[in-house]
């Protein structure tokens, strides 16, 4: 019980960390697939953002940031357009593909530097890949409560695979 | 950019994910603070439960898992219970006093280590932790919702200090 803190211990690899993401990631899929198409663009609630939107600023950040990580170069954060939904669950898989192709690339010291994503945001890189899924989990969850009040039942949290 | 992946790359230390869950657990504070106290038990959307019970979720999760993780021995999960947002408060900064003291604890192999959760629940230590933090942000995106359907404005999400 007397253990000291140890700042080099292994809390989680690189391919675990992926692995993790990778699962919200099916999990959010599922998600944007339980909206009726013709809410998923227009419903919201307290004028908040329709989940499409919420899935195209996810789109924006995801794969553009693991490209940033891998590359250190940058674009402006800019979110797309789609006019479906199906179009979006095309782009989510193309992205996904994206993401598991360029992560093995991220050198394993970069995880611990600091970058300036898109230009703008300054931090960590272990920072910057946590901000993208907290950010995917955040609107995910508000797309859950879209979800209850249009009477569709959300796929569990807990599942990932 | 022909880095090979390597597993025991230093992705965040564990004092850097207890900084990072310090921050949300900061903003999930305000959240619970911007909410009109006569709300907090009773307001939802869709027929979901109030964020005063998804509080009492968050604070059943989080400390207790801690606790488990440091030494081993698990209670059955159980939410609490409170009479007020105040009360859910009190046990907030009691729950981040006791994360606090009990995180340095943590031996440092254990995090790739498998528990069982409150008696129930098996996964990666890195795991578990990682669904108590994810838990949260969920839970928290579905309070800015309620937030924003009662004309609250929400704490923005990026600030975490």
């Amino acid at each position: 019980m007397a253990t000291q803190p140890d700042a080099s211990a292994l809390v989680i690899s690189p391919d675990a960390l992926l692995e993790h993401w990778r699962g919200h990631r099916r999990l959010t899929r599922r998600v944007i697939e339980a909206f009726p198409e013709d809410q998923f663009f227009t419903f919201s609630v307290g004028g908040m953002r329709p989940f499409g939107e919420l899935a195209l600023e996810m789109l924006a950040m995801a794969a553009p940031m693991v490209r940033g990580i891998v590359t250190a170069e940058w674009n402006e954060y800019a979110a797309g357009e789609a006019a479906s939904r199906g179009e979006i669950l095309r782009l989510w898989d193309e992205a996904t593909e994206q993401i598991d192709s360029l992560w093995p690339r991220i050198p394993p010291e970069r995880f611990q530097q600091t970058m300036t994503a898109f230009g703008q945001y300054q931090d960590r890189v272990y920072n910057l890949l946590l901000y993208v899924i907290d950010n995917e989990i955040h609107h995910r969850g508000q797309g859950y409560v879209y979800l209850r009040a249009l009477g569709v039942e959300p796929p569990p949290f807990y599942v990932r695979d």
